[in-house]
């Protein structure tokens, strides 16, 4: 498995092959021999392990249960709700047969034609159709009510166009689904949702956001509203990392899911959905990696700190492991994690480029003058800058430089967004910059016209109306010249 | 969502329905609307988390890594494996087409006839193709290897009879795969983890076990032995557990997964493959629980104590909350998962019915009396014993209690198992004794044909040859009258 670490790609040259070089050269993921599927490979999961960690925690503080649902939907099901089927019916894997046999030439199996299904069974591509179709048995009485699940596990879209992470006809993600006895509870519950997404992209990430609602046109295929955060990445370009929907009583409606109220009377159930996905994971490699490789903010890195010996023969390498496996222990005690690299097979600029590449973000450096002398190199990935200090107290250095390698690479992304995000109200000046990236704030008028022609324009589309900004005088639609109903944030977007 | 706490079938009368209403009535899992799918419901998916994440540390332990690969495998995969096509292709999901669209009378969505797969993909039942499919990739030199994967993942095989948790066309699992460059390695790896999965099964579900090797008819397909663990129902029929599969060369050949060795020879790599399934969740139901409900060991309950006050109104009811919020706060501090329950709109009678059905290994009721003379009443879930003590230490008395119980648990089923062992070399008593239940201990000649005789008789299998087995003079078999090779552990099966 030789690792390729030179020739990646600089980010100025070409942004995009420099990451979908980089998503392979950081073993975090490859292209499987099914057309559009990943396979995550153990560097990457290890972080999505995490990402699933710290979310799932902030779930259940919020009363948040897991469940588990059937992947396969019978296809009936998706017809229910009027918009959810134009929204996922186009794409979808769809199971028709339920046995394989032998060919009768001897060239392998072939299917049976005898086993076809009476019904055709679709890979979920979102749950909402089967979960609200069992809702129904469960919720009866105001009392059942809220019912608050969610579910880890794999969805599928026949997407025609795919990259690593940020599209992927197979992938993992969380749907949370809720059922309320009330609209504003249901209300309150989406937005909640959202927040907490914001909360743990921007704190454990370190992605900054701007968070807001989404355009009818761009809503969930059944919701009456759509939250998003939307990051931006080092083109200027949108990424929406995560969504949080109200969906109405659409669902409720759709599999007649009725409760007995308060007053006695019966009430479809409202409900929410929300979900992140690996996705998320595209995010992070874009916002913060650089042309060396990886920068991964330390709450989520695999390693945390690498500590690697200089040394010849194996009499000085037994003097390093006495000190510096003895140091690692003391770091794993503090919850750190750590790797002690002694390994004898690579050569240290080797595995320094490595370790930079793979993202890691304190690197401890101990040459036979630092064991002579007491001192130790300390590299922090984000800046890539060098120090030699004292071994003496280099516990409590490492867990501040943790620390503000999180906020440094924060603050460097917030600077970045805040940089790009563009107050404009002029449509010619628009059309020259969008394609150089960015968030445009415009005044928009609310019409699916105007969004529909500054898509065919420029292909960039309204983000997100965001909930932090000015909403008063939004001024006049640049486009349509009609009166602006709100500012919103357009731009390209993956 | 009202509880059916009266009803359950006693396991005296029908062993089989109490299962199945015991699942359901305890709020575990119910059937979906897909043939053979099931929802798991929180508290059911709460057991299994706690099952993940305990077998999650220990393979991480042992240098595993988690991955994810994909869902879909192209049929020809299947075939490249000799045996393990003839043991998987016969019921499996095929997916045939990638779009819907809207039928043209209106009625709803039909399969687009012109989004038909060149090649169809079948849902995974198992993973050893394209995951050895992929490691061709990833393994070049010695260097490489040992590879040591593991995901946790959805899986389905297309089951006629389907039961909850016992036997469901999609379930939920881990498969391991791992990849070596020696035959020893691996085969010690295959053994390695079935210990492991016994440790766990042992300790952490109070299951006592059958550890040992399959025979060749009941082995996986593909593998040059499989290992497995058994545990006995109270009904006396074997469960299989887990196990843990030594492949050989097979995969590596079949997928053409060459490495240069220290010798700088080529050769193909070794494999293993391991998993359990919530299938566990099934074992755990049925070797515990009794007529009341579940019995769960305190290791794996998602509630371990309730907390329930007996109070006539809401100023009785603050003194209680003043002092069982502290109570349960400091349970809590001692890492115990627990749950005050003073909810006013459930009668006593009614909760404790609930927790016993639900299993919580230990309840703690408070009256008004106890309140007055400092004292609390302590009942464990297993033996329902009940005393009155001194709130005054209930800390330390809860977690020895809590210890007892998973002690007792397992001691009371390891009982029951040693008792249900009975060597026999007679097949007349065997075919008599046999479909009351119970392990026998036979000496078998090792053929394919005395197996199929026995089970055609007797609908009884070689469940495995133990480890733990005096096996020598097996003496002679009792079908075929000719030497035997090994003592068999032959039983009635899942």
């Amino acid at each position: 498995m030789a690792i390729e670490l030179k020739n990646l790609t600089k980010r100025a040259d070409n942004y995009s092959a420099w990451y979908n070089e980089l998503v392979v050269k950081a073993d975090l993921a490859e292209q499987s021999d099914v057309r559009g599927c990943m396979v995550i490979k153990p560097y990457g999961y290890a972080i999505w392990e995490k990402i699933q960690q710290s979310l799932d925690r902030r779930f259940k503080e919020t009363g948040v249960q897991n469940v588990y649902f059937p992947m396969l939907i019978p296809k009936s099901f998706l017809s229910k709700e009027a918009d959810h089927v134009e929204g996922f019916a186009k794409e979808c894997a769809v199971v028709t047969h339920y046995r394989l046999k032998n060919a009768s030439d001897g060239s392998g199996v072939v299917v049976d034609p005898e086993a076809k299904l009476e019904e055709e069974l679709i890979i979920r591509p979102t749950s909402e159709t089967t979960i609200w179709n069992t809702y129904r048995k469960w919720i009866h009485s105001w009392r059942d009510l809220p019912v608050l699940c969610n579910q880890w596990c794999n969805v599928m879209r026949w997407e025609m166009r795919t990259r690593l992470f940020l599209r992927t006809s197979e992938f993992l993600w969380q749907e949370g689904h809720t059922a309320h006895a009330t609209r504003e509870e249901a209300e309150a519950r989406a937005k909640q949702m959202i927040r907490l997404y914001a909360d743990f992209v921007e704190n454990e990430m370190a992605i900054p956001l701007v968070v807001g609602v989404k355009s009818e046109t761009e809503r969930f295929a059944g919701a009456l509203d759509t939250y998003t955060i939307e990051a931006m990445m080092q083109d200027g370009k949108a990424l929406q990392s995560g969504t949080s929907h109200f969906l109405g009583q659409n669902f409720g409606k759709a599999f007649d899911v009725q409760f007995v109220d308060k007053e006695n009377k019966l009430d479809f159930a409202w409900a929410t959905s929300w979900g992140v996905s690996t996705r998320l994971m595209g995010a992070l490699i874009m916002t913060h990696s650089d042309d060396n490789g990886l920068v991964l903010p330390p709450n989520l890195a695999p390693i945390q700190v690498v500590i690697v010996p200089i040394y010849k023969g194996d009499d000085e390498r037994t003097a390093f492991d006495e000190k510096l496996q003895a140091l690692a222990d003391s770091l794993r005690c503090r919850g750190l994690s750590v790797k002690y690299d002694n390994a004898d097979n690579k050569r240290p600029g080797f595995k320094f480029a490595d370790y930079e590449l793979k993202g890691v973000p304190v690197r401890l450096v101990m040459g036979r003058r630092d064991l002579q002398n007491g001192t130790i190199e300390v590299m922090r990935r984000d800046t890539l800058e060098k120090e030699t200090v004292a071994i003496q107290g280099i516990e409590e250095r490492v867990e501040t430089l943790l620390a503000d390698i999180q906020k440094n690479i924060f603050t460097k992304a917030k600077t970045f967004l805040d940089a790009h995000i563009f107050p404009c109200d002029n449509y010619d000046e628009f059309k020259a910059r969008v394609k150089d990236g960015g968030f445009f704030l415009c005044p928009w008028d609310g019409t699916a016209e105007t969004e529909a022609k500054i898509k065919d324009d420029t292909q960039a589309t309204v983000r997100c109306i965001p909930f932090d900004s000015d909403q008063s005088n939004p001024g006049i639609d640049m486009v349509s010249g009609k009166p602006a109903v709100c500012r919103a944030i357009i731009a390209r977007s993956y």
